[in-house]
């Protein structure tokens, strides 16, 4: 196998410059660093990315921590992520496990105690203060995505990025309340073994708030579900079997519960949107097919933004923590309308 | 911060003894081990993976390269992975990018490049010449999971999981036949940006060849489209359409092509199933909602089968390369009824 030294006589330079050429650390002119690096494809060189990362104390490495690849908003986001590594030559080190699990006690201490990488996206996790505590002492610069605890966002060096899931919640409410529904229930919500809970419930107060704002505290009905597309089926259908107390419009805590609801009404034959208004938060890659009015998000810009954020601590250490609000923009389809007067 | 010394002071033992007790290679008596371990713990001892790495040579991490994360299928798989890794020690390291892209163009090479890891499992993905040259050079043991081009099948060391697709076509096809049905079309099967096709083309294979020794080789019909959902739908809704070319049963190339097609159909008021049989392959997370009868197999199985592969040559690299054929089963549930006469 080549040596850089092997590399350093064919490219005609000394060893110490190869080395510079290819680790893109110090000064080196450009016809050079290009001279060295056709070398090196030529040879076939292969620099050991441990040496190279003890010589530089950088890993060129981020870890990605959230609590499931196997649901949409995680797949997207994760994507977008990986997609801003891959651009800026960095390895993407994922660490996926159920908040509560055994899996994710260990998850962060055991990568955390081998130094694998330079810098940390948590996504929807929480990090608990003992592992705040280390990477700060590692001096690994953290970004979440996704809604923090309260008690987290006062922390110093915590980069964030998420929507506004208030916001998101109250203006689908105020859609269907400008179309004169006043009859008006909140599908979702019940922490499972993926969501923890937290922005589901910061969605069900923007309902409230909404609600209580046009006059209506009375008619709030949170409906508890898990916010998947099944179990938002089930509690829908439960509610919407009852044609006393049925509602004449529906929130989805996201779009899986709103699409679960329009399935439901489907099953009992109620019409969306004549008989059933429904709307959901996220912009799911269903939502289209399901011509469901939605609030739109993008987790793939999202994970950009969230890779953006880290480079620029990991580039200047001295670099102020950001809170990136992301966009999200209501996007009416054929899901809603006025209620049968 | 700590160093080894310190471990080993407060541990009691030699430096040596602490380090083999940490990287828990070499003899160490199991009361030891526990006595640094406890040490390393109080005094939050870190180890540095690229110091641990060029004393071992092993990365302690796993390569996964995949086109996509963003699909039920490839983020199953990667939970599976994931769990499987970490209740092992080790490390993942995401590369996911679309074939034929920039991003996958560059991927592998400079995964390989930097030499961080000490494996790959490849999913969906066809590894090129120079890749698995590449991989071989450097002692690095290869499972690929999912459909591999018959010509790399043939290349020794590279160990392979997968369901048997064109079996898992026949068995839905003859079941379609067993009711009653021989008007029956097979939908889906367009490479898209994320499946590459040769999976699906593999699978109405499977289908055409049920039909063919049925007798009805001249009512094959495979009606193109992406194997997505809302692709899918549209697909089936032009076949549906037309009243006096509809079949009476359709076998979707995979779950979101199935129930593409049932949603199909419930627009056009097509009663699934006495009107409509509709059968997938995948047992998709959506498959009991839409009641759909298809093939189940479970890509968390193999994910956990991908990294049992990818072990056994790690720890022994003269053992041999192995193909796991991953089961599938047939679940009947109620898209598929006998045509109505």
């Amino acid at each position: 196998m080549s040596t850089i030294a092997d590399v350093a006589a064919r490219a005609g330079v000394a060893k110490a410059t190869a080395s510079r050429a290819l680790s893109g650390t110090g000064y080196v002119a450009e016809a050079t660093r290009e001279r060295v690096r056709r070398a090196a494809e030529e040879l076939s060189y292969v620099a050991h990315s441990s040496a190279t990362s003890l010589a530089t104390g950088r890993t060129r490495a981020v870890g990605v921590v959230m609590p499931s690849v196997a649901r949409w908003y995680f797949a997207e986001l994760l994507a977008g992520i990986q997609h801003a590594l891959i651009e800026n030559g960095l390895d993407l080190v994922l660490y996926s496990a159920v908040e509560g699990s055994s899996d994710r006690a260990r998850m962060l201490d055991h990568a955390l105690s081998r130094r694998r990488f330079d810098g940390l996206i948590a996504v929807c996790i929480q990090p608990a203060a003992h592992e705040l505590e280390r990477l700060a002492a590692m001096g690994l610069p953290l970004v979440t995505v996704g809604p923090v605890e309260p008690g987290l966002t006062g922390r110093g060096g915590m980069s964030m990025v998420s929507i506004d899931d208030a916001a998101a919640a109250r203006v689908v409410t105020e859609h269907l309340i400008d179309l004169g529904h006043e009859d008006i229930a909140f599908v979702g919500g019940i922490p499972d073994t993926v969501r923890s809970g937290l922005g589901d419930e910061i969605r069900a107060e923007g309902y409230r708030s909404a609600m209580t704002a046009a006059g209506l505290a009375e008619r709030v009905r949170v409906v508890r579900s898990a916010s998947t597309m099944p179990d938002a089926f089930v509690a829908a259908a439960d509610l919407l079997g009852d044609r006393r107390r049925r509602p004449t419009a529906i929130v989805g805590v996201c779009d899986e519960a709103a699409v679960g609801a329009i399935i439901a009404a489907r099953r009992l034959g109620i019409a969306v949107p004549s008989e059933l208004s429904v709307i959901g938060i996220d912009d799911h890659g269903f939502a289209e097919m399901f011509a469901l009015t939605t609030i739109r998000q993008s987790p793939r810009a999202q994970g950009a933004d969230a890779v953006r954020l880290l480079r620029m601590r990991l580039e200047s250490p001295e670099a102020r923590a950001e809170r990136v609000i992301a966009p999200a923009t209501l996007v009416v389809r054929s899901s809603t309308a006025a209620p049968r007067s």
